[in-house]
């Protein structure tokens, strides 16, 4: 298959780069896309090298499957080319996530989506409909963990605060963290630290503002920053559930790989607990780590570069009037794999399953 | 005031000899006491020197108050003998704080129990009831935050997710996350460090472990950790609401100073967000951070070595059946300030106004 990256050099794309890789994705041809700072930079990708381009006019022609992992901007100009160039699009940008005639897809909880475009072929679809999103890191790992429960015990309502790295805001959020926290060991006060990429220092303190806030615009939204509100919204359209009761705060921590979250259910059934760790257990892309007495829980430092949601510390929560329907859990995960690359690549499998 | 200081080397002795100084506290004349690796050092507290002694028979011997900063261990041996010496305790342990006959006291949320018992004056009351217990840090902050809305409004249901500091855990925490981050910054992948003062290494990562799983122990406490179970069980005793529906998820994040807390808030009441602030603000004790529009809320380490409980991220939850009633917070306070030492001094100030 001729493969393209978009925003190959990016914190997401070389993950993108290393999966391809890793796992063996069908790639004849790779065209690597990234700005002009970057180009004629090569990377290397399944023992061959591949010459940093620029997008350009034509550039999608004869590509059967492009991956976005730029920003917003650059899918609202470019995706739709190379869609309508003939290409499967992957856009893991938040470009597309919301419309209405665009799938925002993770494979192990609506993969069904991705099954009738296969089923209809490439080549019968309008060029627009061959554009699958992929969603908001820190709502993947969230949906894969309750995509179970809200099969077998229904899901009445939601409560998440996140515990988010840094590689969610890229490679020079990424080099922020390093830069500050070494001036925080050699002796600079947290407090008088500058920060020039996220809003404030992240050296050793949590910042409770991921992306914008969405003041002023009402309803839901109002209070909320963008990132909360998109792990509201994007979760009910990728579960099928438009009414989710869910709420969520979005911190930002100093950890530079994986996001953790504390999620905090009450399904609309009462449940076994052993029972629901055992149906997590089951479910594709769920592995559970909950052994207390092991001391046994998901870690970023341990998921960092791992393929899994990893989920721990279930346990009842008595708060709620029907203790039975309650229950506390921790869900690590991480977030350029799982929560960008791996889920678009996971995505690109099955749109190409029957080409390849 | 003849004073003592028990764990006047440790992370909240620290700050205890710090605050008696910048509060002014009534010192004529101060013990200090640490362990015998200690014994003979000096330390400094209002322009002058003292020297570190250990505990043995008769050391409280014409002491007015006792602040107690250790283990729990030492406040069972110690606390006691103490009290029976005729000095006012405070003890910032577990040992007492759910001990029926003991005050767990928050000075702006119970206060009145601190009055009483001057009221009745120390002479008067028998040894054990000149003990004053002071909360858990993370307790603390959440209980002064809680306190002013479930006046006004009417708890519900509350869940808490907590990002909690390395120097709740002691200075020996804090020296380890200094030297894994370095080690880290150095080279080293997080996952290959070995940790031992925390259970896992804390560099560039969350821990969702504080203190020891009560797995086996049965109802509310099943699965839970004792930090957990102590947010739980001491916030119903400060607020005077036993049967407060509340759970938590206690998580140690890579950061020096302050516990944050994510707050989710079920009102008894509908609220109008505006009125809610105002009382939030006027609540001694607090102050409101809460402006999206300036990007201001709060934040650990421009909350730390400061007074007060950062309250911010005000917002509504729109997840409830009924949304009138339904709160988002984020709420940041420094555990060994209002989390510990400046508690104890404030509970400490109102035994002895009358006496000093």
């Amino acid at each position: 298959m001729k493969v393209a990256v978009v925003g190959a050099t990016g914190a997401v794309g070389t993950v993108m780069l290393e999966l391809l890789e890793k796992r063996k994705f069908p790639v004849q041809d790779l065209k690597v896309f990234a700005t002009a700072r970057s180009q004629g930079r090569k990377l290397r990708c399944q023992g061959r090298e591949w010459t940093v381009e620029v997008l350009k006019p034509g550039c999608f022609e004869g590509v059967d499957i492009a991956f976005f992992d730029a920003s917003d901007a650059v899918s609202k100009d470019w995706a739709l080319q190379a869609a309508e160039a003939g290409a499967w699009v992957v856009d893991n940008s938040a470009t597309y996530r919301m419309e209405k005639d665009v799938p925002l897809v993770v494979p192990e909880v609506n993969g069904h989506k991705l099954r009738r475009l296969v089923q209809i072929g490439r080549a019968n679809l309008h060029a627009r409909e061959r554009i699958v999103a992929g969603p908001n890191c820190s709502t993947i790992q969230l949906v894969v963990a309750l995509k179970p429960i809200a099969e077998h015990w229904g899901l009445k309502r939601v409560v998440v605060s996140s515990y988010q790295s840094v590689s969610g805001a890229g490679s020079a959020a990424m080099d922020e963290l390093t830069a500050l926290s070494k001036e925080v060991l050699g002796g600079t006060t947290p407090r008088e630290l500058k920060s020039k990429v996220l809003k404030y220092p992240i050296a050793f303190n949590c910042i409770p503002q991921i992306g914008g806030f969405m003041s002023g615009t009402g309803g839901e939204a109002e209070g909320a920053t963008s990132e909360e509100y998109k792990i509201i919204t994007e979760s009910r359209k990728i579960l099928g559930l438009p009414e989710l009761k869910i709420t969520a705060t979005a911190v930002r921590v100093p950890t530079y790989a994986c996001h953790a979250e504390s999620v905090n259910i009450e399904c609309e059934k009462p449940f076994e607990l052993d029972a629901l760790k055992k149906t997590l257990a089951d479910f594709p892309g769920i592995v559970l780590e909950d052994s207390p007495q092991d001391f046994r829980y998901p870690m970023g430092i341990y998921a960092h570069a791992r393929e899994a949601v990893y989920v721990g510390r279930i346990r009842r929560d008595f708060s709620l009037q029907n203790g039975d329907n309650g229950l506390n859990c921790w869900v690590v995960s991480d977030n350029l794999w799982k929560g960008a690359a791996l889920n678009a690549i996971q995505i690109g499998e099955v749109l190409t399953r029957q080409e390849s």
